[in-house]
């Protein structure tokens, strides 16, 4: 920009911050730069989106729907809370999620604008410019886009697809050094659907503990797992490791755009004592906490909320994670992963074997060119030959949208055709 | 910290960010580090806080109530909003705020959480480390809690309360060098209650015009002025001048806990179409927008609220402001300054004048400990020697605080009683 003496610019041309030219989302960035071309002759079928509220199927429970509107009503919640969230709504928070090996008090947590703002929050009360974090890889865009906004960097430890997405715990330990602000978990886990279970948790928890560091665990999927698999929280196995276990509302109760999430200390060696919660509580009055209006109907939300509420839209995921994985499983040339547990879906592309795309960006454009439909490249990820597509569409949504696949799949296969005993992992 | 070879630290304290010991909200600072125990003789009188909601006596219209409580029965608004807002949200932004010398479409507004968000979102987008913004001096608390946060300098210009704080045109010309980011105006203000006149910010605008400076005004309490004084936003004003307006429904509409603002991008010059818009679609992405259930009901909340909705408000600041007024300047001693809109009021104190306190911290304490009526000591702007009072309470309230406060003054003054004049600033 050009500049005169003493402080006078001579034109107008106002530049961008670093933060904000360094502020991306990756899955904006990387899908608004695709040229997508539906099939005109198809319904236009989007299996790239993370809001389970989009199609019709499911929506929020009736008892949470009067909760609010009491809310508004009562005339009695429309004041500024204190900057951490309202006292009694976080005790509530404390309370449903305490349990025997981290009992929780309202102190123990903290309200944020979404589980994004929480996890923003909790990354930047542990992390400096100069830091890195370990993040699963594949893993949740925010983590990155914190990092590049923040200049600390995230550094992605393998989960592996053959072990159910487990994480690869030699390749996590490797990145441990004396720049290593925290560790990220996410269990269930976006993009894959992972479940991590106790004994793989408690390895986690031991490579935390050898190294004192904090582990973020991001809990917005807290609950949300097929039968025969077990949600455990990271805080309930770390007895010996401090945890920030980011949540929210958005998914088990189907409303990401109500915007309220949280934090919750698990604090048992005393390492946040000192000033990890300060440091939270000084964030906090940046943004002065989440809407009062969903924050006052938090208790009721927690205690009249229906069992089979949290059953229906888990039954809907699974039933479609199966029959997405039925029929993936004999498509020459795909290998689906069946997740345990979320709303997600990844499968592997075989690139060598099709003609007509080179990688998963030429494969999402190419096939929704053909069949309309939108799976999200696995380079939104940074993790190429996959695709994430979600469970979370009616059935004969899915039931389509898989049939496409499965055509499109036939057109530009050219490997052998041997595929007797299926090629999914499960 | 201790640190191992390879990465290991060898025990368990997790020190918060640099960012997060950084960032301070001086008022909870200041507050906080007070001792105050009131007269358990007399009932606690709160003059400190900024939020119109608190006392009973005024509240939400009720089509805004219907308005909200339909969107969330309409259950149309639950999912993710585009991290900008969303669009029919932001078009009716657009509108209502649309004049003929700042013409809107929603492609010039942002949503954020809070009009704080708004802030922070723009000083974010125009300021580096390093960089400094001006801003009012006396002025709202998070112009300072952000640059200390982020690394830029808030530079105050002086406002003087002898000409119903107007801003000293000369040194806030003086601050300016190359590292001047942007000026912020804040009119109507907090704490003042001051409202520039048009000629004063054209006075201002040819400022920035002339260091090629963007504004970013926070009219937070945009139209909230008394009968004989008219609001002018800057955009309206600002001819060649870019301006980030940054508003929201927190006072206006008394809604300060649904934490819903927005950043208006005036932008004659084009200054902004290059870098600072596509800054501000990075920055949103971190977020992703204020609460869904309130963005949707902006439209209605706009084209229903009645007009006697916004004078019944103002009617009420500005009955407490004339009370206060007229006690105050007879009370030997103080020094109150009429405010001409929002709702607040400033009042200096000759402390040479008065045994017993020496600053205003000691003012505000012993007025508490005598006689259970609190006020913000001037310190929380950097404002030494001034308190802030609001002009929100009922009547009774105000009538009974401004009793005792003359009580306690005259007990505590020990210079001439020569007051035939009065001393107020009009
Ligand atoms: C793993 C993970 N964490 C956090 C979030 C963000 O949740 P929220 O919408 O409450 O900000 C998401 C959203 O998709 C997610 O997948
Ligand atoms: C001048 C000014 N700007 C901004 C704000 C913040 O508004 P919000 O509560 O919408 O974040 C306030 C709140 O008191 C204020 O006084």
């Amino acid at each position: 920009m050009a500049e005169l003496p003493n402080g006078k610019r001579s034109k107008w041309t106002v530049r961008a911050s670093d933060m904000a030219n360094r502020t991306h989302n990756p899955i904006r960035a990387i899908v608004d730069g695709l040229k997508l071309e539906p099939n005109p002759d198809k319904d236009f079928i989007a299996l790239s989106l993370g809001d389970p509220t989009l199609f019709g199927n499911l929506s929020i429970c009736e008892e949470m729907r009067e909760t609010v509107c009491d809310v508004v009503n009562g005339m009695k919640s429309n004041g500024y809370g204190p900057a951490l969230g309202l006292e009694f709504a976080r005790a509530a928070v404390a309370k449903q999620f305490s349990i025997p090996e981290s009992p929780l008090t309202s102190k123990d947590v903290v309200l944020g604008c979404g589980c994004s703002g929480a996890i923003e929050m909790a990354l930047l009360v542990l992390a400096n410019p100069g830091d890195n974090v370990l993040v699963p890889w594949p893993g949740f865009s925010i983590y990155r886009t914190l990092a590049g906004s923040y200049q600390f960097e995230a550094r992605g430890y393998k989960l592996l697809p053959e072990k159910s997405w487990e994480a690869d715990l030699e390749h996590m330990e490797s990145l441990i050094d004396e720049k290593t602000a925290c560790i990220v978990v996410n269990s269930p886990s976006n993009p894959c659907g992972g479940v991590f279970t106790k004994e793989h948790l408690q390895d986690i928890c031991a490579i935390a503990e050898r190294y004192h560091l904090p582990i973020l665990s991001d809990e917005v999927y807290a609950g949300m797992v097929f039968p025969g698999h077990t949600f455990h929280s990271v805080a309930s196995i770390a007895k010996n490791v401090p945890v920030l276990t980011c949540g929210g509302l958005a998914k088990r109760y189907l409303v990401p755009g109500w915007r309220l999430g949280w934090i919750l200390i698990h604090d048992p060696m005393d390492a946040f004592k000192e000033e990890v919660r300060q440091g939270l509580m000084n964030l906090a009055t940046r943004i002065l906490g989440p809407c009062t209006l969903v924050q006052a109907a938090i208790p009721k939300i927690f205690t009249d909320t229906p069992s089979e509420f949290y059953t229906k839209s888990m039954d809907v995921f699974q039933a479609n994670a199966e029959l997405i994985y039925d029929a993936l499983s004999h498509i020459p040339g795909l290998f689906p992963v069946m997740p345990c547990g979320a709303m997600y879906f990844m499968f592997g592309i075989d690139m060598d074997k099709f003609v007509g795309f080179n990688d998963d960006m030429e494969f999402v454009t190419k096939l929704v060119e053909e069949e309309s439909v939108f799976c999200l490249p696995g380079k939104c990820f940074e993790y190429p030959n996959f695709v994430r597509i979600v469970t979370s569409l009616p059935k004969e949504k899915t039931v389509a949208a898989v049939e496409r696949i499965k055509d499109f799949c036939a057109r530009h296969y050219c490997g052998s055709a041997d595929m007797a005993e299926g090629n999914g992992i499960k």
